[in-house]
């Protein structure tokens, strides 16, 4: 099969068309039918399916990126009668459980971007919903900061997943209508028992929605409510602009090669190894000045992509060794000077960073980071990466070069989904850990001895012993089965508070992946298998 | 197939011996292999089955009621070289789905019945492990206050799951692993991968247990920790002692018939009724004068025994509706007596009425509330039922006579999982609108109409409507997926935040049930499966 491409520009987008008027985007839903992301199904009523996500994905990392000057994103829709139908469910039958899992983590993954751009960037959403509003094109408008609903006696938001398909609204819509919405607990479970959803008033008096409006004042209302909600982020720092140039990876069946970052992988072993170099020089004076360039966010744009390719396109790999090459000094540099500018260009790559760490959490492989060469360089937003990671090997070398070093980027700029930084949630109920290492680490790097005892490394080895250990590490790690891991790494990586961010793939995205396995939804005769045909879904009733 | 006899008493148990002496007990584990469950497997090295856990659960309940001199209580193994081996493999592999998932949330609730007790009730526990301490017995020492192992070279504990049967351990461990011990989750990780689990210093080390003893100190030591938990209890109220007398419903085929609580169901509707009665009178002025007869009491009692009997010998039952009966001011009086009262036996019936409600929550059915009589009696405690319940239908009649009322019980004495009391959680981010419905029943019962407009009934209807919107709702609910139910309830009721117990029934079930069905653990080459076979498990190594 082809590579999965996550890059794209506005130019070539099939199924949204991105507009903008002074501090005002409009992205508008429409969905090319004939477009899908594989051959095999049409994608109706402005379904979508992970093509259609991506544009999405790339629209709002665009906005973010080449226009601060947009406060304000209207989502709506080019048909007349249909905002979104949510996902494609042809698309959904015809999928492998891998995918389907990794199609929705993808999509939980923007939703959640939306809500960010919102919380952190001064760029708020509004859903303009003029007609059906179902699954999860109701999830997307959930993740907007305001839902506008038409009120023409017939448009509605609905959750039709449980009655007409015995599965969940899985792209984050349980969770965020009692947790984030506040729609009672009780009104929710009628709502999404309900196929034909809820509109009108009592779409409103439920919480649904924040505002009815008539078809004749329908886009008067929407401009004014993105003017209000772009007035609302006037006060944050916006720009300067940059354009987001192409990543272009060289793929081969067993590599994906960037600028920064490498990927290799070992078919028959079942690993990759992933190698992250750090920058050559130290970053320039004016950051902005390097565009998508500048090391802190070419590297990591670079890893997203990264991660991506192997999520959707190395399904049978299931360990991935983590490198980090280069000098240290060049990285601490970044991270300082990153922490220190307070322009919007700066946040945006620093909330990049965030998000892309965020990715290597979620991303359902074991991950042991490595530590082996002098040269390596788990430095600042790098180590990160070591933290996230399941394990983390280090070398003791005679000369003490193996070594570690902290940057602003471990002190609370990059909290995981729970809001704990990676060290708290390391060190999780030892606040003194944390401060330990920050305190050391100013003193300069952390050579492999001293990262023991400090708690960073989990295991240190001299070179007697070291190979050999993560060898055989590496070998019983792939041969364990793929299931039981990512269920034990989901509880273990996500230790301490929860929160919407953390109900959402950990909670809400284990039901999905069970119910997905279920024949009441995927069996021969699963209501998810029959969508569509004239047979009626046979249930087994057997409780759990 | 019999009916499951959940009712249990220390001189008839076949794998626990329970004695006391002064304020410390010791319950020791000595399964007998062959007294399991259900036939077709034998319980050898201390493994558990349901009926080993019946028996634990009971031991706990009677020493809060019946034992209020014991302060802590030594969780041991009658066996020299084994404390406990886990649930027993065979038992699992022969059991459906549907039996694993609630036999496993029956043992996560009594694992944390132990931490209640000892947060609560001036009840700690100490697991004295002696011998290996795998799977399911570590997650029963993790879930005591103090954790003894032996140093003898040999003894170790572990969590198997992963590499030799490719499921979780799913009784809490890897959730209290690194949110109660605060195991660091690097390590954790490596815990749970390593099947002959880890001994001696590295234990103690690493924070999976709290001290080493050598055999020699060991029943001294053991004593000693034991006596240091009693200490730190003893200033809790305690007593007096209650019996607690057996419940012995009537049970025939379509229904279960104890003093207050009935049970009906209807197989091929896939319903059943469940009815609570009110107390006949008020309280006597000594509560525990009543003893077990108490209605606060006795009625919890048998609402627990039912919903256990619905759970494992019900699968098909998927709607289950809850109606009350009686004189509102009684269950008021004993409300407010129980509240009153500072004893510790008025405390311990406080603390059982908070578990099974939350064994109510935890019930994976659909939950409909129904008021529709005068004699109605959604009062107090009562109350909660109607609150933990997915929806609350009520009658609408023209003499206001359907009401709902208010009590101590409603005001935080009985919180779910997530810490929220059950108002809260329906108001959830509306503290107003809690206070509102609290305020207001401070002046008597809430009428139908007057219960809609406050936000306490999903559905008020008048009797025009009331008996069709039902009874439609009940069959359309029974037609759904039930998987789907499953999860979209888990994902409702749990709103806000989460905690220690909200993650392991949320988050840890939720991946554990997906595996269950995962062919690398269940299928026919899957590692449950074919465990104690000469065979080895074939994996499919897609990852999600």
């Amino acid at each position: 099969m082809d590579p999965t491409v996550f890059e794209t520009h506005p130019d070539r987008y099939h199924h949204w068309k991105l507009s903008i008027s002074g501090d005002v985007a409009t992205l508008s839903m429409a969905v090319d039918a004939d477009h899908p992301h594989r051959p095999g199904y049409e994608l109706k009523l402005n379904s979508y399916d992970l093509s259609v996500d991506i544009e999405l994905a790339d629209a709002i990392q665009r906005l973010r990126f080449e226009h601060p000057e947009v406060r304000a994103c209207i989502v709506t829709a080019d048909l007349d009668r249909v905002f979104c139908s949510g996902a494609n469910i042809y698309m959904l039958g015809l999928s492998t459980h891998s995918f389907k899992v990794n199609f929705c983590k993808f999509t939980n993954e923007t939703r959640l971007y939306l809500e960010d751009a919102s919380a952190h960037s001064g760029l708020g959403f509004v859903a303009a919903c003029k007609g059906t509003t179902a699954g999860g094109g109701y999830e997307l408008a959930l993740a907007c900061d305001d839902i506008l609903l038409v009120d023409d006696g017939n448009s509605a938001v609905s959750f039709p997943e449980t009655p007409l398909l015995a599965v969940l609204p899985g792209t984050g819509g349980l969770t965020r209508l009692v947790d984030k919405r506040k729609v009672r607990r009780d009104r929710a479970d009628v709502f999404c028992t309900v196929a034909e959803g809820i509109k009108g008033k009592r779409a409103k008096d439920w919480g649904l929605v924040d505002a009815l409006v008539s078809r004749s004042k329908w886009d008067a209302e929407v401009q004014a409510h993105a003017k209000a909600l772009a007035a609302k982020h006037a006060g944050v720092a916006k720009g300067p602009a940059v354009k987001l140039t192409p990543l272009a990876p060289k793929v081969t069946p067993d590599a994906i090669t960037y600028r920064h970052v490498a990927v290799t992988v070992d078919r028959d072993a079942r690993t990759a190894q992933l190698v992250i170099a750090g920058p050559d020089a130290p970053p320039p004076a004016d950051l902005a000045g390097a565009g998508a360039d500048l090391w802190s966010l070419r590297a990591f744009r670079e890893l997203d992509d990264a991660l991506l390719r192997l999520r959707f396109d190395y399904p049978e790999i299931g360990v991935v060794t983590l490198r980090t090459t280069g000098d240290r000094a060049h990285v601490l540099a970044h991270d300082v000077a990153l922490d220190k500018d307070g322009t919007g260009f700066a946040r945006e790559v620093r909330l990049l960073q965030r998000r892309v760490l965020k990715r290597l959490d979620n991303t359902a492989r074991s991950l042991f980071a490595v530590a082996d060469t002098a040269d390596s360089n788990f430095t600042g937003v790098l180590l990160e990466t070591a933290l996230a990671a399941d394990r983390f090997y280090m070398l003791i070398d005679g000369d003490a070069k193996v070594a570690v070093a902290t940057s602003p980027a471990n002190a609370g700029q990059n909290p995981m989904g729970s809001g704990l930084s990676r060290l708290e949630a390391r060190f999780y109920g030892e606040p003194a850990a944390v401060e330990r290492v920050l305190a050391r680490g100013a003193d300069g790097p952390i050579p492999s001895e001293e990262c023991e005892a400090l708690g960073l490394a989990t295991i240190a080895l001299d070179d007697i012993d070291f190979a050999d250990e993560l060898r055989i590490a590496i070998e019983e790690r792939a041969s364990l089965s793929p299931d039981a891991l990512t269920g034990m790494e989901a509880s273990l990586r996500w230790v301490g508070p929860e929160t919407l961010e953390t109900k959402i793939f950990g909670r809400l995205s284990a039901w999905q992946n069970w119910i997905f396995t279920r024949a009441n939804s995927t069996g021969q005769s699963g209501a998810l298998t029959l969508y569509g045909r004239p047979e009626r879904p046979s249930f087994n009733f057997t409780r759990t």
